[in-house]
């Protein structure tokens, strides 16, 4: 590896919120996790100190947003506070996940931008570059000032479905506001393309009715989504496609959230395959027989590299 | 109009990018619009002198980015830089439009995000609120660190539309980025939807296929968008929906960019009726007989009268 | 109430991370708590949505860092951020305990200083004042560029404990770091003042002696500290100045962080009174029987007051 | 070129106000321009995409502000949007002509100073430096916070004008604003030195008397300025000084604004030599015959490749 | 006098920089200096405390930049920050004469640009707004991103000077950077125009020679400037003036600055009158027989008044 | 030595705060001082001219805030402001001795928090880091956003101590704010410990009454502070801690602010030595017979050296 002198040497550091993909991240790029001390309090009050200085050094600091998600945060923030006051000459936070993307605009009055505020703490701490995966939208990008690099499972996932006999196959999306990624992945599967639309019922829009606009009789169901949460509305979906005289139902998605009673809800579904990524931890009960998880390791190690000794990202997608 | 005594008096000042509107807005609320000088030297640079003084006060700065754009929106970039130089109690930039909002995301790698960097370039010049109509993606708002009020012309749009017969249409959107937003015409008015899909062909990605998912056959249609700007797309999207069988095909859209030809296509094509507003100027001569322009000057008069006295914008619609 | 009309009215939020202070806060200066949404989601992600609209009010949020500390650190930027983009006139956060107090300062290479990084997120998410009682250090108010007021319960516990017969007592501080908050204490109180000095001890510095500087055989203990966290240090201080020969021990401090096992602790160490004050939600079984709660409630309502007025905080205090 | 390897490596971008200057810069320092697209769209919004990575290097980008002044720094602003979120090292905005330089103060109230206000826009689009040729006033390089070069044709022209027989030659400068200047021409030719004098008349202030200070009787005028508009106030000191009796008059600027009527009004004028720079581009057509046009390329090249390498560019001038 | 309440009341501060202006300021505006302690500590550190509270006050802080210059500017910059601390409405910093006015650009390399360091400085601290009067250069008002009020004593002398037979009399500034503020006196004296032009000779540059431009014989003269420092300068254009047959020579400059051996100087030199303002104090024995002072006082409370209470500052001037 | 690339070459400024600690420094890292000139004007004015360029260079502006104190804390900004302008690779700013630290904190209302405007000013100005020796508080620290190395004369003074039979000693602090510092010193030289408490008397706080808490008989002390100014208080607890039955009395303090009496009250006082530091200049004169002064020139220049190179600093202290 060529080093970019400006930036003196690469030092990994590993969050609590996904340590094994941390991990796989550092044998990637052949450069063990550098040691620190994470101490969590009984007041919860959160401690960190760096094993070894990070002097003029080229600083990934990785950390998902998984449960206790706010924690997590916090020690992303102390984490940035502390390689920033140790004069690191660079510091990338790398989030595979990137917690309350979904609150990315006022759609009703009187409510936060959660998601531009991340982007205003993680400023604030210190950082000078991030890294994620999969926004829930790609304007995310420009809550940010400082550069960063959004990646895309996309072609870790259609390289996978791409193995698969795909000729009687249609992609749905589950939500209109995914309808566009949806197309890319038809395009890609080269499939149709059909989605579920919710629209609310009533006056008081606690109710809501589901139809389906677009074709997938006699078909097998690819049905793709950013992250499953609750899983209820994914569900729902695979119900609505089901009814709809739908054959095999596969799941797709990057972020497996999976909240509350995702889990049962998922494996009680009529799903044959459930095709997922490791940006967030999934625990070994967690991970259902007919589940998938592909590695974004090979991903985020490739990118540091080139973010590291100044070569195109870009290309590594021919783009 | 009770004033809010911390924000001195409303003053209006009208930019030359849509001044008719701006003499509507200050009609409907009573205020005559501020004097300024604004010089265009041969050299193509702009001078701007205030009429009078601005200390303390609540000025609002009314300037759509119509064309020539770039000037436009230097003129505004100036005029607040004018007004905070004079010690406005308070600045805000009232954009009915807002231009470079389709660059709201790095959609391929090593492009810029103008509609963020126009964000920091108004926050620069000195501006501490904005205001704008239907901006090409909420998450925009996002952009902005200074508070400011994201519009809707969709409850102008859809009490218009409400007074005619629409017990036989449907909703249908020309790209399914705006599929959300269709989905949101389409409950308000009580009608199916459907989508145009558009999907690149070959590798050069030159030429693209349309595909209609849903069902048009014997109905008229509502074609729905945020903006039309060379009409290429929207023409292509009624001639697909006639192919498919649709009877009476109207466009609805807010923002009336209409580049190039974008006039005699629109003119040319099976159209009912053209439902757009004044958030652009639209010249008398490029007024088609069939398009109906409404305005929202009363719907941002009365924002600013709200934003003035320290009322809620957002129940103005029952939110 | 004379109104400040620059700042509009006062608004008053609560957090939840102690919403008895806060109503008790809102009874005193007679102005009803605001209404808001806050959900915590599945995937812990926090909504909050304000009642009403704040346009050009003087906003308070009351938002002590309780259980779970993270969560609530991070529901009271997400509120700042609500209020902002609702273009409130101003911002105060009112915080009765500030999380994170002690790590002010690098005493050892490799650290954060999170209490500055607390003000920069503060800060960034757009507050534009705080209040909190009894920061670790006071020092920590310089690392706010945002003016606030860094207030005491010393007055509230001082006119508590004279009105006791004080005549044979000695006040002891349990750290040398509040060896001069003690000295106060002892001087407005007119006893004398001892120390208890930690030491560590051999190379790993793991364990650590205890002495007594100054005296205490035959007089009544007052331990006074700013905070009781595990208890430990605190109730190896009264185990030490009763082998040292002291009378009664009374314990006396201001934030009752009270984590791990410090109830059992507490309730199990030769302890007269414990008095503290309601910075932080004592549960109803967590009070012990010995324990006196002052409210700081009247001090932060007449704040929050003189705040709106335009009046001296200061001369509340004589100073 | 020993490289400065902090700053990776040099990477030009030539805007689109004067290719060819850009293209000499380059073959100047050897190093080809780097590929971009520029599009206009129908819609006049710009499109920026990098041809390949700038990730980590030393990034110039020149934009002359020529004519469409507004569009071309639009362009540069995106520019150096779309180099920074590509994580170049360090980008340089080199501005040979910079807009609105004439706009740097307050004589008047209530306008804006838009030359300080191009300083705000350049750092808030993420520039980390900056470098330009004859400031309309040097205090303009004090409106930038970040550092910047703020270069002279002074020694360009000088050179080429003590080649001629300037015996009996006289410095005159058309402005009083312009001096000090004229003084340091006169001084290092070795010449006289004369003043025309602008006085306003009457209460409108529309008209105005020129007079003469100083002598220029039997001698040969070189009138200097740092750049020529509508040539209508140059023309009039040229007039002037043929009046007082001046031999060949010879005109000297850096910058060919050129606005108007210029060329007419310069082409009728009994001037013997024109003499000017490329920093602005001047098209084949408006190369008037007794115009000499010095090139800028070799000073801006030089002083990009000391800024490389971390020498210094004042010895460039024996300073 | 009408109160804006979104400022509050006004609140003057006097520093310790023209306590006599400052008062006279305060008479002129009937509002009594608000009381504050200034200690110097024997180590030099100042030390400010309040005499009462600013809290959502319109607070002015008068403070020139006399001798101790360093002294009273940090004084200056403290006081900015006790008075943001205590949460004013509002700061305005007015500094009659601005220190450091003269390093308003880099003519040299490698030198610092203090004028805008000092606006720097003064935007770090904590102020909102700043007044002054006759900057060295107009254009150090952009080096401020924060509104100001840059103000003449143009009009208050030349009122003066009117007064007086002008008919035989011309003005003459003594370098040429002021060659354009001379115009404009000349202009409102109706009065020719000269210049003292001053060369650098030989290779060192210490030497210069001096010589005049424009006539004087058997006239009077009046030299202005905008400030007199150790007087060499001036009193060489005196002495220059007289050789070429001045009659009377009258001085003219806004800030006394008078260091070293200028009060002899002056007091030497065949000079029939001094005029000059009271923006820096002039001691009873530094007090010329042939010295008029003219006060600001008037001026700056007027502006104090008038930006209190948001009303126009330049219709004082008819602009 | 190896290079850090990134950073340039190693220049050493030295301020005229220490010349001679700035020389030793130069010594010690083999790098000579980098030339420049200063200029004090005879209007007090600083002018300060690099002798050669620091473009892409690591520079270290070495400064002590020595007497006078505000006009070379002035010359450190402007410094600052020459080396960003000059465009520096990177800019610390090296305060051996920072003035202002006591003025940490609001402890009463209406006052500033000065070492809180001088990280402000420090950063403003445009420095990219910090270095300094025993802050007054280890708080100051989070003051600065920039990262910095806030070092300890202790090591270097514990090590000269402890070369003497210390069998009999106790450490002794004459201030309750530095008791926890006095515990590391009595740790360190594994002494006993005691403490001089001051306690204000009646109700103008003017007169002040002290004890001592602790055991001193037929000991010999040891005082301990971080400076000492003044010295009224230290020669208090020297005469205390001898009423109170000490023997020798030695006097160790990092910081020789010596200010007003200091010199003589210490020479008259009955102490056996007095240890301290060249962190500010003692000339000849001022050097008592019984005088120490250790020197912090190795270890500046140690730590400037690692953080050049991106070495870590705290392994300099095993830590």
């Amino acid at each position: 590896m060529t080093t970019h002198h400006g930036y003196g040497d690469i030092k990994l550091y590993a969050g609590t919120g996904n340590p094994a993909l941390a991990q796989k991240i550092s044998d990637y790029i052949n450069i063990p996790l550098s040691p620190w001390e994470i101490i969590d309090f009984p007041n919860e009050n959160l401690f960190i100190k760096l094993g070894g200085s990070v002097r003029g050094q080229d600083v990934y600091i990785i950390q998902s947003h998984s449960r206790p998600v706010h924690r997590n945060i916090m020690e992303m923030l102390i984490a940035i506070d502390a390689v920033h006051r140790d004069s690191a000459g660079r510091i990338t936070v790398v989030m595979p996940y990137l917690a309350y993307s979904q609150s990315d605009k006022k759609d009703q009055p009187r409510v936060p931008i959660t998601a531009r505020l991340m982007a205003d703490l993680i400023e604030a701490a210190g950082a000078d570059r991030w890294m994620t995966i999969d926004l829930h939208a790609d304007q995310i990008q420009g809550f940010y000032k400082i550069p960063g690099d959004s990646l895309y499972a996309f072609h870790l996932i259609t390289e996978y479905l791409k193995e698969k006999d795909l000729s009687n196959s249609v992609v749905v999306t589950p939500d209109l506001g995914f309808a566009k990624q949806g197309r890319n992945y038809a395009a890609e599967l080269n499939t149709p393309l059909a989605f579920v639309e919710k629209r609310r019922m009533g006056n008081t829009g606690k109710k809501s009715a589901l139809s389906l606009i677009g074709d997938v009789k006699g078909k097998n169901v690819i049905i793709v989504d950013d992250l499953v949460d609750t899983g209820g509305s994914i569900v729902k979906a695979v119900n609505l496609v089901k009814e709809y005289g739908a054959l095999d139902v596969s799941l797709v998605f990057t972020h497996a959230v999976l909240s509350g009673s995702a889990l049962s809800r998922l494996g009680d579904a009529p799903i044959k395959e459930i095709v997922t990524t490791d940006t967030l931890p999934i625990s070994a009960e967690d991970r259902l027989p007919n589940m998938t998880i592909l590695s974004v390791s090979e991903l985020l190690g490739e990118v540091i590299i080139r973010s590291h000794e100044g070569r195109s990202v870009g290309e590594l997608f021919n783009e």
